[in-house]
């Protein structure tokens, strides 16, 4: 139990067909892909995987399907990605009910609170719902920076069982390890990617990398070099992973920040012959033909095309 | 028709019982003293209305029950607030459905968007519903400002009927009043209480104070001086209507931005005797007695208790 | 002695020859010019004047040309713009040898303080200094708010004899206003060209417009409608202004936001005949023929050239 | 020469007198403690050097006395701290005068540049002067984050000979390490005490830490176990380091964070011996006697005092 939720878990992006609807047969594809990568957990419903541009029967729909296509290979994280409190349980409940072995939570956003609001909003979930509950720090997206004492706080008290961090702050991130490194089966994940040998090498417990959808085969190279404490090896398969990153670089501005991210993510898997369309949520546009090329090359050069 | 949507619209509070339900009796007197103080419309789940921390039902209720309490006398816009194009589509069916004469939309949130992307959304959403869409511009929450000029040319295609501005940034207000002069049934409206008089000098259509839940009369007033173009009276009023605000500074600190301000407008709401409860929706803490007493006073000495 | 810093103060551009040398015979036209558009006062070394751009020498040769060609006309505000406090008291007191009647002093920037080091600073400014120091509020540049609080207790107290404001928080702006009321002698300005008439109908004291460069009649003639309550008139005037201002537009992020604003005054400065060059300090480009273009269009439909 | 600027270089402290004059004793043990604690450089007037704060005089006495300190022992790089080119280049004339053998070049701040402003920035002052530069990063100050690519191509052109780092982004920090890789004798340093580890692992050639004033024993057992491959030791000293760094927040709030961080280093050294008084430069307050017992707790547990 203590290993459940630890290594690698990528967040599992979400195909559309070119018409818009979700493309059950491509997230299914996207599934094994990850599986024969050797993940060793499903996070569905993530930033990656579009929640936000998702209706709530879509969402349902991709629960279902990604579990269908696990069918209890590894653990299944799936995000309860709403507002306020309230609004996050009715969610909690509802992954829950599809298969969620456990939820992931935000802050508030939209909502302006508190460190002490955001204390109760935790505590109020964990007491709602009955399955573990890890942090999502995203402050990015919520505008709101969870502090690293409140975490740990929350550890100690059972109400999360682990954070994912993509605060994109690094000393927090550190003193959040040390501070946590006496709770017992708590789990800290990067949500980096080009960062993932440092955090490692930190005590993170591993990794849920966007990027992993494309080269899940990859990140568990790099941590398994990591467990075994060869942090030379870890350290280039890094280095080959932050190249293969700049995937993400390619629009140069053409799109949003979300759509130029999760755009080459659904571009490289199209080009791997993974997913069959690169179309993306509304409002997002596409990646187009030329930023698609790019991208080839980027691929092309990592061996993945 | 095209003075529909002008004047004084206050975003009506949500009161709720000590145990957190909504209080639709307290939601009915709201709705009355704000028509009884000269209202020319009803913004309903608004920011004010605590519409971030309310669940769909809760949602439902609210604006059932003010639908039914305001009978048609004033126009009811209703915010449609989701994350995204789709959600906000399927909200913005619901509200209509339960009655609403027009939408308020924000950009997307959560998501991280783009000019080009929101450009899109709002399009989306208008070739979606057939009620008149007000931009609502809150980069506070949002963390995204709506251009002047993307709101210009979303007005002058028709896809939205006006706008209402909380974005705190004044230069941009005036620029966007001047480059919508010339759209036909446009209505911009600023949603800073303490700045009002200088709005409406600028030629914005109207106010939408949270303040205004609790002295609707007052901004009346403002209102009507300023349309007789009598500008000393309209400041005179404001000072006073600036000093009335006050009430949101009275926690100092202990409680969030979000809690200080509704938490102040229901406090001194109940000290009027309009509603039974100043309690907050979870997770938010109410304000405490020695806070309500600040707030008595200030209201005493503005000679509403 | 209480109205002496009122009405329009603008922040005077610094013109420089092709060369890159500052061009005093340009220097003392525009001060000419300003005088001819009935200013009540100048300001110099200001954001407006490129002052972070110039060298010491630069410094003292701006404030002693234009303190010659105003020859003691209206009064002169000097800024005193330095990192922290000591380096501040420093420059403070070169530039009163140098002639100023008052200077101005922001908050401290690349250091990182807080409220009560705020304090500090401007108090220890206060007692080493026996001229009339203004609080320039810029978190734009210096990226500390100076709290409305602050401020009215330094004015209270006799620290400092005014504010000028260039915050863009209105809401902050209008409150000041009210805080202050009762303080004898004690001006407030605001620093942003097209909200002007609100903050005069709101109760401040002057404008401080870097436009006022360009059109300083226009500011007068605002200044004076408002000062004999003929609103309508006022708000006439700022909407013209508020067209006029435009020309900070014309270079549509092909430079940066300094380069711009200061660019397009000074671009429009030399169509108008009033100096020489439109050459900027470095590392900042000149606008280039194409956006001079457009600055004149905007210059002729207001009647500027 | 290539290996000329690696390792440790820690921001060297300030000492001042209880009145506020400097105290060049105590500087000149700073000075000594660092040699014998085996740093490889010493950087002078940098932000932990509170360079903000002081006069040019001031400026001009702590160079020569570290250099006195120093005798040629390790190279000597030091800040030009101002806010635009030409300022700098004057500033960088100076302390090259007094003794630096590279200098340390921010961004302008105060001023609003952009990246082509930013790039003409490090050239100008490359051309002025005849001494290597390092590019500090450091947006918490200048509110501008030196792009990557930037900073690759000013070292590939010779512009610059490496970076400091104190961005606080991770991500950004390792794609500059993979950019700079193939560029001759180009150092980059980081400035984030608690993640030393992972930026040597990442590529780094070295560290510039505040604490390092504190412990620059346990910051070059940390450097040379990484150069030497022993990634469990060099982390293992990382976490200690780490634990040690939390007396940068034993004033919980009554300081700004400035004083906060500085003042815990001059609390430490204090009561390690090291220097006569924790007098911070003005405005800032000096750590209280509380903060102080807490500090020595911290440095107990570390075997410091």
């Amino acid at each position: 139990m203590s290993t459940q939720f630890q290594g690698v878990i990528p967040p599992v992006i979400t195909p559309r067909h070119t018409d818009g609807r979700i493309d059950t047969t491509s997230l299914k594809n996207v599934t094994q892909h990850l599986l024969d990568g050797g993940v060793t957990g499903l996070f569905v419903l993530g930033s990656s995987g579009e929640v936000p541009y998702m209706t709530n029967e879509e969402r349902e729909l991709v629960v279902t399907t990604v579990a269908d296509a696990n069918a209890g290979a590894v653990p299944l994280i799936v995000g309860a990605n709403e507002q306020t409190t309230n609004r996050v349980i009715e969610e909690a409940k509802k992954v829950i009910d599809l298969g969620a072995d456990a939820i992931v939570v935000t802050s508030m956003y939209y909502a302006i609170g508190n460190v002490q609001e955001t204390d109760t909003h935790f505590r109020s979930i964990h007491a709602a719902v009955d399955k573990p509950i890890f942090a999502y720090d995203v402050p990015v997206r919520t505008h709101f920076k969870l502090p690293a004492d409140l975490l740990a706080r929350l550890g100690r008290d059972g109400v999360i069982t682990g954070v994912k961090d993509s605060s994109g702050d690094d000393v927090s991130f550190r003193q959040l390890l040390l501070a946590a490194k006496d709770i017992p089966d708590f789990d800290i994940f990067t949500g980096h990617e080009v960062v993932v040998d440092g955090a490692l090498l930190g005590g993170a417990q591993g990794v849920v990398p966007g990027l992993g959808n494309v080269d899940p085969a990859g990140y568990r190279r790099l941590y398994d070099a990591a467990q075994a404490g060869d942090w030379t090896t870890a350290a280039a398969e890094q280095d080959r992973l932050a190249d293969l990153f700049e995937i993400v670089y390619t629009p140069k501005g053409r799109v949003s920040g979300g759509a130029a991210g999760l755009g080459a993510f659904k571009t490289a898997l199209q080009l791997m012959g993974v997913i069959e369309s690169n179309t993306m949520s509304a409002p997002m546009p596409s990646l187009n033909p030329e930023e698609t090329e790019a991208i080839r090359a980027i691929l092309k050069r990592n061996g993945l095309v």
